[in-house]
């Protein structure tokens, strides 16, 4: 039988419900979906394709789902580091946010974004920043799957200068995408703190009528809680609670600050969390419950926050970083092992969009969302356990081939969909800019 | 001039008194040592060299130096992850040990481990394992820099079968390395827990006879402290002062308990601490206290422990780990900052295995042992700090080029002294037997 990809890997770990791990097994693509999983010898014998390769020392995973990003801020990768949090973001982030972000930072920042999160393994992110109509743009020429946020706040940005503008130009963005195969939106009121209570009501009701998520810092830091507690005489998980935000629509994001009553309502309400443990450390806001919430029965995601704060766009540090915190801060070593925490980079940052039926694992009907890693090289070897090895040992370098929804955009390293010497030079244009100023 | 090697480099980072970075800057070696650090324009002019290489988008670093590892132990790479420390120990590490290790067993999970150091810039380790001499042989032909641990513990192993044969064997060693110019010996008693007074009172005289460290494990988890508790009446680093332990021979590894006058006599002592914060979260065993160590003037070195603990013999990683972490555990951003990680990677190690007037630092009369890490990569730019870039972008991967006393060991990523196969080859056998068992 002809179908149009045919790859034979080493194992295949399809991240399913029974957390299987198929050792030399094939997949079989087909009109971007994913027709079958079976052994080797057999997939040889029953089908044929034009692009038929060997990876007999690689794991095939799905696709990484980085689910909380701000693309286009690679552009400031590094700009200013080790400094305490008012300090990065009023005198470092915000200035430099001001004076440069236009459409063309967001194009080349979402570009330089794009092409480090494929050439790592990332098949779908969830951005939130400002024009995210050209996040979008880049997304869908670039062939990678996104979530862009539809950015609200009360402060005037280049953006919008209104609340009233903000949800205009947003649905408007919505509009545009809203029959694309691989972009998506979700409203990104910023956070409680810099959303107040009328806008966020109107996103609520317009989120259910458009059927997307509702994309949030939440809970970020000690300082967000005080401010709340002065400014309403709540929480902020008690105020977003009473505008009737917490759903399974809700994506918070950081959730460092939880007490036991607001876990509890949280894991009740079905609502998304995404932790970002490298940008927690980072900005030092705290430690986000993962297991906690994992055993409540919390959808938990992972993402690397943008790389201004993080500084990078990888998902098998963050991986890393997830497990070997969790063992830390919970005094056990048996906390979120390996298969644990691929699930959250893979099916539960999809399910948190509400994509779980399209991608995240790699089964029979679903988009092709495919990451091939070699685990062949020193760094990784021997393998006792590939699950063990890809969480583990190896680095994002180990990816070689990705393919999205069957487009293969990574090819033994090389991107198929991007320029990276156009990308380079563009960066390197703005640094000298930036770094000029 | 003519000189044997001229590396002009986008960046020079010395890791100097002065926390420089040198921007457009060449590095000249003669005789395996460093003859001068100047601007690339002036060094084209004055010097001429066979090996003459032009690294633009490179930053030059000192070779990284891992305080602390079994490196043999990378044959056991991710056996048994996500267990508890004694169930770890006692029902996978300890018995596959028994079962396999032996001198082909030290010799190829040591080449596999320089080959995975070698390709990541660490150009300098610490060891404790069995079989010594094996290791340093592997090294020696490496052409890495080592100290090899003379490994003493209670109990009979394949090494030896009493503390006398221990101690006998150990010195041996020794004397057969003594005058090698990259492999050193260090003392290793494997910890307080596993070695009693006796032997550590005849290796803490022998040490000062022959001017060499004492490398052991310390205060590495709760359960030795109330051992010792229990069987001495005291805690360990007190039972260590009483036997005259603590001096600037010692090298204490792990340190993640630590009351506040241990802290305090410690520094007093001018005892050496590694920081290996990867192996402590992953084995649940706590936090050392490195920010505040360093604030009473101690010095504190970086080591990967085993790949089986870790899973990898990652610089880059650990110290990204450890800046990240030290922020997250000290609630302060500005806690750790890059530069500061990376002399912890560089001439704390250096200073600690006390050849901090041979490595550690690139100055001029010092060894050349250099890392070149390739920043022009996409996951590296823009550059506005290249010693952040180093500690929260960089991966191992970027490292291109490695020399050590001059020597080109990394060319290109191609390894010069250890074939790659023939390493790999070894591995899969390994494994095919350990697995089988």
């Amino acid at each position: 039988m002809k179908v149009d990809s045919l790859i034979h890997s080493g194992w295949i770990i399809p991240v399913d419900a029974e957390s299987r791990v198929l050792r030399k097994h094939s997949l079989a693509i087909l009109g971007g979906r994913i027709t079958e999983l079976l052994p080797t010898d057999q997939a040889r014998a029953k089908y044929r394709a034009d692009d038929e390769i060997d990876l007999p020392g690689h794991a095939l995973i799905p696709g990484l789902i980085n689910t909380h990003t701000h693309a286009a801020m690679s552009l400031l990768r590094g700009i200013a580091d080790d400094l305490p949090l008012m300090i990065w973001l009023h005198e470092h982030i915000w200035p430099a946010e001001r004076r440069w972000v236009n459409e063309e930072f967001v194009r080349d920042g979402s570009q330089l974004a794009i092409a480090e999160m494929l050439r790592s393994g990332t098949t779908c992110f969830n951005d939130m920043y400002f024009f995210p109509d050209v996040t979008a743009r880049v997304a869908a020429a670039a062939g990678i799957r996104a979530t862009v946020g539809l950015i609200v706040v009360d402060f005037p940005t280049i953006w919008a200068a209104s609340s009233e503008e903000y949800l205009h130009r947003g649905i408007a963005v919505h509009d545009q995408w809203r029959n694309h195969h691989l972009v998506r939106t979700a409203f990104a009121p910023h956070a409680p703190y810099s959303v107040s209570d009328q806008p966020l009501e109107r996103i609520r009701v317009m989120a259910d009528e458009l059927e997307i998520p509702i994309h949030m810092h939440v809970h970020e830091t000690r300082d967000e809680i005080r401010q709340s507690l002065r400014d309403h005489g709540k929480r902020p998980l008690q105020r977003l609670q009473e505008l009737g935000l917490l759903s399974p629509s809700l994506i918070g994001v950081h959730m460092t600050q939880l007490e036991d009553e607001e876990l509890e309502s949280y894991a009740a309400s079905g609502g998304q969390v995404v932790h970002v443990p490298e940008s927690n450390l980072k900005l030092a806001n705290g430690y986000c419950p993962v297991k906690r919430l994992l055993e409540a029965g919390v959808n938990v995601a992972l993402g690397t926050d943008g790389a201004a704060s993080n500084n990078d766009l990888d998902m098998f540090g963050e991986m890393r970083t997830t497990a070997l915190l969790a063992k830390g801060m919970n005094r056990d070593p048996a906390a979120l092992p390996a298969p644990q925490v691929l699930r959250m980079a893979t099916i539960h940052g999809a399910r948190a969009l509400g994509i779980g039926d399209e991608t995240g694992s790699l089964e029979v009907g679903k988009s092709a969302d495919v990451t091939a890693v070699d685990l062949a090289a020193i760094e990784t070897q021997p393998v006792y356990n590939p699950v063990s090895q890809l969480v583990y040992a190896a680095g994002r370098h180990q990816v070689t081939d990705v393919w999205i929804a069957g487009r293969r955009v990574l090819s033994k390293r090389e991107l198929t969909t991007l320029d990276p010497e156009e990308i380079l030079s563009r960066a390197a244009d703005w640094q000298h800019k930036i770094h000029q100023a």
